[in-house]
């Protein structure tokens, strides 16, 4: 069987020997060359769309594509088979990575060092964001103590998110297709939303991009938010309708939007969230290097060679 | 006997009922009023230097002095006779808060969530910070995970810091007068310094003011970090050299600095730090809210009612 991996990633190969497997390295931004076109599995990894287009085409004996993505967006829409093919994705690689870029946003939002940041750039001191302060006051989102976080999208980034959180004295509370306790913090499902967002401080989306998260954060839903509540996006810019959080933003209806996705990436210089009020635009920038992907793609390996169920099938 | 408390923050004061105590509010930026000036207790937050340099005169029964601030530099200036009086600090009331800010700033550090906000207030995705990136390369300090973390005043707040580190996989080890082990974390006395700072991806430092820390870190000490090493100060301005810090951040000798106190409050306009590259500039902004104060201040009235000695005397 042959195993084709990338090599936009240092991947160390020796965890992976120990099968029946031959192990080529390929290039993820040209063709994969005629004679890998036998391969059975391929690895991917920040793939350029021709490369994958091609390999759906070129691939005929494709069994497995195992992306180092937690949102392999990029397989899914490069057109292959995948009544045949299984692919797997890196839900599981990214967590520490994206949980602490998630975290770094709060604290950004609650502690104001972007506005910070924009007095330094003018010499000025920015007196009303030192000094003696409220301690937690009501109707402002100033700290993690005792603030009501809703993750939206509770899966291996938010189960990885939610200590830190807890942590600092957060009161979390989680949002997925399926409601129960998941590490010890209560999943609602959607139908819940209309109840959990007007208790809202800082709302943590972590949902995979698909046609069934699509706006799933739209205006109705942004008008439940209290008017100082803050919306953190380390998912997909897809689940969120931009056009309405800018309107939602200028009007004052929520009190911030740190985003590390968009609907388009990189972000257009027209768009409108560059200057709307309280927003932090971060370039996709929370995850971007796996951690540990030669342990999930040895595991999966073996599950392939056993006949057992992949992880993280999609 | 009397006690006067600020009404400079919102003291639960039944929390302060119970002891053959009478409780009085004042003002703490006017003058001491005629008839209290026989108080023998004096709870002190944000008071202005003038309040105090009067009270120091003319409340000649004064016996305690609690203030609410971890470093009371304004009261230890004010000219009581503290051979009569005992101070006490508020520190243990400001850890949650600065440990918080302090966590805050190394994500911002650590994310460049500053950069990122430089290319936003121009309508620039900064691509160089986002997407596939190098997994904690050497030589630069991209995350708490694995870094190397080296806190200088290993107290409360020290303490309270160290677990969320922790939990993001950070190595931490501490400096401070005394060495030992203390809540799991190897404390090291200053003179392991040149040993410890060529090896710290991240110098936190939370010394209090003092003479003994005045320019605690310098040029020289400057040069043992390592040129991708970040400063990060909650603790009192004086205990940097800025000058050296701005010299050593202008020649790419350390990483970067992220200052929550100066050595002058407000910073100057016409300080290099707002400028030199790599500096968060926070506006003394970690703290500032006590939380819990009624417990320490029964606390100590109760010890001092009892004859026992006081928490967090000087
Ligand atoms: N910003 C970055 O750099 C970055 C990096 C890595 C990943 N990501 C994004 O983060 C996403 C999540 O990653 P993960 O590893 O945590 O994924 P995961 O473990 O697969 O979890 C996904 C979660 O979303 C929920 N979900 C899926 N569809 C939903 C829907 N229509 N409505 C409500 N909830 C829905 C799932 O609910 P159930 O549990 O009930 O099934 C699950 O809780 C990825 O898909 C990727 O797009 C971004
Ligand atoms: N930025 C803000 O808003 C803010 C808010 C609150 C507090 N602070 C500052 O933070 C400081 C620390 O607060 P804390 O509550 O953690 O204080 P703390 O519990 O009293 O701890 C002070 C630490 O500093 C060490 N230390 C004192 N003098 C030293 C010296 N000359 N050399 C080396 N180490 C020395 C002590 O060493 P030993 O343990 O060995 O005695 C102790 O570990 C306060 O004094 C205050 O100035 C700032």
């Amino acid at each position: 069987m042959k195993l084709l991996y990338p090599t936009s990633l240092k991947l160390d190969t020796q965890s992976l020997e120990g099968f029946s497997v031959s192990l080529y390295p390929y290039d993820v931004k040209t063709p994969i060359p005629a004679d890998h076109r036998d391969a059975e599995i391929l690895i991917t990894w920040t793939n350029s769309a021709d490369n994958l287009k091609d390999a759906a085409k070129q691939l005929t004996n494709l069994r497995w594509i195992q992306s180092l993505a937690a949102g392999p967006n990029d397989v899914l829409n490069a057109g292959f088979d995948t009544s045949k093919i299984t692919v797997t994705t890196g839900s599981g690689l990214h967590d520490r990575t994206v949980a602490e870029h998630a975290l770094g946003l709060l604290l950004n939002a609650a502690r104001r060092f972007f506005e910070m940041r924009d007095y330094q750039l003018q010499r000025k001191w920015p007196a009303h964001l030192g000094g003696p302060q409220p301690d937690r006051p009501k109707g402002a989102f100033t700290t993690l103590r005792d603030a009501n976080v809703l993750i939206w999208g509770f899966g291996n980034i938010a189960k990885t998110l939610v200590p830190h959180l807890i942590g600092l004295g957060a009161v979390v509370r989680g949002v997925a297709r399926h409601a129960g306790v998941r590490n010890g913090i209560e999943v609602y499902a959607e139908d819940k939303l209309a109840e959990l967002l007007p208790s809202t401080d800082a709302l943590v989306m972590i949902l995979p991009g698909s046609e069934s998260t699509r706006h799933a954060l739209n205006a109705d839903r942004l008008k439940l938010l209290p008017s100082h509540a803050w919306i953190v996006n380390v998912g997909r810019g897809t689940s969120v309708d931009e056009l309405a959080l800018v309107d939602a933003l200028e009007k004052g209806e929520v009190g911030g939007a740190a985003l590390d996705v968009f609907d388009k990436e990189p972000l257009p210089a027209e768009s409108p969230l560059w200057t709307a009020p309280n927003v932090i635009v971060s370039p996709h920038a929370a995850g971007g290097r796996p951690q540990d992907a030669e342990v999930l793609i040895a595991d999966n390996l073996r599950r392939l060679l056993a006949g057992q169920t992949l992880k993280n099938v999609i």
